[in-house]
């Protein structure tokens, strides 16, 4: 693994390169923000572009097992009936009968409101769906949610997927997608937000082997987050106690970080049992049950679901890659990232802006731009280009100088070496691989 | 490009192939469907990928003029205010007296309700943006909208994308993502629908160079389409009349297709000038405009839009895509996609379910996912799994038969020519590779 020289940051470190950046922005900045919603900027987008491209590939294209849907945020109101979200996905809600201030009663300590100090009266359950009306009338036979999780997608679905695709059980149907939830203490940047994006795949399995695929996708999931660099010291799988377990589960754990604030969880592996497809065939009076033709019997499937949080996640990686060398102005902030998440895998820069260099760097960014998330600089003296580099953690960056024009050779830096060879432009690409494949050897966690 | 035998075919044939094999389904389709809200299946989510990866490409990564973000669909309601929406972005509504079914009122011919004949009330103006509620109160302090457009989101974060990444007008800031409108009649499949994902890209200029800009970008447009295997016959340029532009245009023109219900638009190309940086900075406090250090002068930037449905993209390529071969019971159906667009581009078919033949068709397979979107099929006879391959417009397949175990060669079938050559499995990846290539200057619109 790449060396990191710091155990840990603070997350007001992180927000302030985050923003300087361009990795993610306050939404609405301009209007003051709106309450812990965020915006991906320039290096922000291929950030989490790369980290969810990385899960779809593990996922989805690399296994035949596995099929991906993209279902509507918006669904049947019935879906929130049968999964149980419409009466039991609730927070207990207490206000001030002062100021009429609402706070979580869970996380509320003693009687009276902290900010006036009024009463508090009898608490309430709020349901944390967010409500909206489709069509034009606004009554509650218009009431539709945005979905709170994208897993009853895959629930509602699985029929017309295991037909269309022939899929034989064991197998996984996965996701990425926004959902909501209306939180009533969202924070910590962007690790609880009120809009956010799951990665969720549910894998429906015959009843007597959940336990099994519940460990092998336990295990599948720690292996995920080292292969794509986070520390393995820095990650913990915590099993839930039982009093801790959702009606739907019969057994879960997380994956846990440790974040600036303490451990927090990037993904849950659930055990959901038959719980879900019970409750749809229930509801919709249709048949959920598969017919096993290996085994010439009907059951309804056991489901094991990994689900993770596509931008706590990527908060992660960012947190795990910040790395600081030296001290005082001479200090350098890098990044380390892995290459297959770094926003930006090579920069070009040509050494000055003059005309000379200017359509030679061009005709090397434009050879780069056929394999590679490719960067072109040439804004400012070299020296600030390369701390830019080092600080949204691109893997490489390549030099046009003077000496270009004469030798064809360009030259390669290494953001974790430091070191800088001379390659002739005919062997860029292979060069930069070869440098690439021991950057993603050298960053597992 | 690929011979096509069909001029087009009609929306029910394409409709019924999507369910069949798992480009789209109904949302919620166990309760009954929810209206003109669909989900994308184990093969549309694959080619929705690749419709909005090749726009990414294009359009972010291959350009160093723009740069990408992805911001929430939660906003501050002000934004709303200032750019026009929360007054403007109405439809005429009239509501029956009778049976109070609520119709556009310029969708309605005479009088009288077409359901029951009842007389309509006065028409009244209906706000297409879906309403919620963020935080625990309900009530118009809390009120906030699912963004109409994403547009607004390049606007506001205009200066913060500008300063973090340092890019000089003229530069443009991209966006991929999901937009809701409450349309009062959706419909056509997924060309009309209320959650919708959109692409768009919003072009700052210096004022004065924007009809320019405006030029540039329409033809962009019509040639993305082509590129990735739209025939120029199915596509028009219309300019909008002076009398269809919006509020915040001064020219507009739409890439239109040829749908088997008519023209219909894919892309609006806009030119929304400084309409909307002034209405944020007059509507914020905020100064929106830039300095151009070229030119020693500061103004506010003109803005072209190239604005494209996401969905109503991946219908037109699926559309164009459709051919027949012969007739009755030997019909071919086959999608000529682009291998970029294609869902999967190559299938790995083992002749025979034999384990004598899986390890090696695995090997094959294991060697193609590593550069290529495989899949593996192994569920019926040899035919059907072509035929079914053909229908989800895979470009190849390769075919390990009981030969393969004793040269270590396959059978590569092209979907276009039905031509089949035996490569040794050393010379696969290329072999691929040259056809892939030469398919995708066949299938050039």
């Amino acid at each position: 693994m790449a060396k990191r020289t710091l155990t840990g940051t603070t997350l007001d470190t992180i927000v302030s390169l985050a923003k300087r950046r361009g990795f993610v922005f306050q939404s609405s900045e301009i209007y003051g923000g709106l309450s812990s919603v965020w915006d991906y900027g320039p290096v922000g987008v291929e950030l989490k572009r790369n980290v969810k491209d990385a899960w779809w590939k593990s996922m989805v294209r690399e296994r035949d097992d596995v099929v991906g849907i993209d279902a509507s945020i918006l669904m049947h109101p019935d879906v929130w009936v049968a999964s149980g979200h419409l009466d039991s996905f609730t927070d207990p809600l207490v206000e001030c009968q002062e100021c009429h201030r609402r706070f979580r009663q869970d996380q509320i300590e003693g009687d009276t409101c902290p900010d006036c100090g009024g009463a508090f009266g009898e608490p309430r359950q709020f349901n944390l769906m967010f409500k909206t009306f489709m069509g034009p009338v606004e009554d509650s036979s218009a009431t539709v949610y945005l979905r709170p999780e994208t897993a009853q997608a895959m629930f509602v679905n699985f029929e017309n997927v295991q037909t269309s695709s022939r899929k034989k059980i064991p197998f996984g149907i996965a996701q990425i997608g926004k959902s909501f939830r209306n939180e009533i203490t969202p924070g910590n940047f962007t690790f609880r937000t009120r809009e956010f994006e799951q990665m969720e795949m549910e894998f429906f399995c015959e009843p007597g082997t959940d336990d099994d695929w519940h460990d092998y996708w336990m295990n599948f999931s720690m292996d995920w987050f080292k292969k794509f660099g986070i520390r393995g010291e820095k990650l913990m799988l915590r099993v839930h106690d039982a009093d801790e377990l959702p009606h739907y589960s019969k057994a879960s754990a997380d994956v846990e970080y440790e974040f600036p604030w303490g451990w927090g969880e990037l993904e849950t592996i659930s055990n959901r049992t038959d719980f879900d497809l019970k409750a749809h065939a229930e509801k919709s009076g249709k048949d959920l049950s598969y017919f096993d033709d290996q085994k010439k019997e009907r059951y309804v499937p056991f489901v094991v679901e990994p689900a993770m949080g596509a931008d706590r996640s990527a908060l992660a990686f960012l947190l795990d890659a910040y790395d600081e060398e030296g001290e005082g102005k001479d200090m350098r902030v890098v990044l380390r990232f892995h290459p297959d998440i770094a926003p930006f895998q090579v920069a070009v820069l040509p050494l000055s802006k003059k005309d000379t260099l200017s359509p030679t760097a061009r005709r090397v960014y434009d050879l780069l731009l056929a394999n590679f998330n490719a960067q072109y600089d040439d804004t400012q003296s070299i020296g600030r280009r390369y701390r830019r580099q080092d600080e949204i953690g691109t893997p490489l960056c390549v030099t046009v100088d003077f000496d270009t024009l004469d030798d064809d050779s360009v030259t390669i830096r290494n953001r974790d070496t430091m070191e800088q060879v001379r390659v002739p432009i005919d062997n860029l690409e292979a060069a930069i691989r070869e440098q690439l494949n021991t950057m993603r050897a050298d960053c597992q966690g």
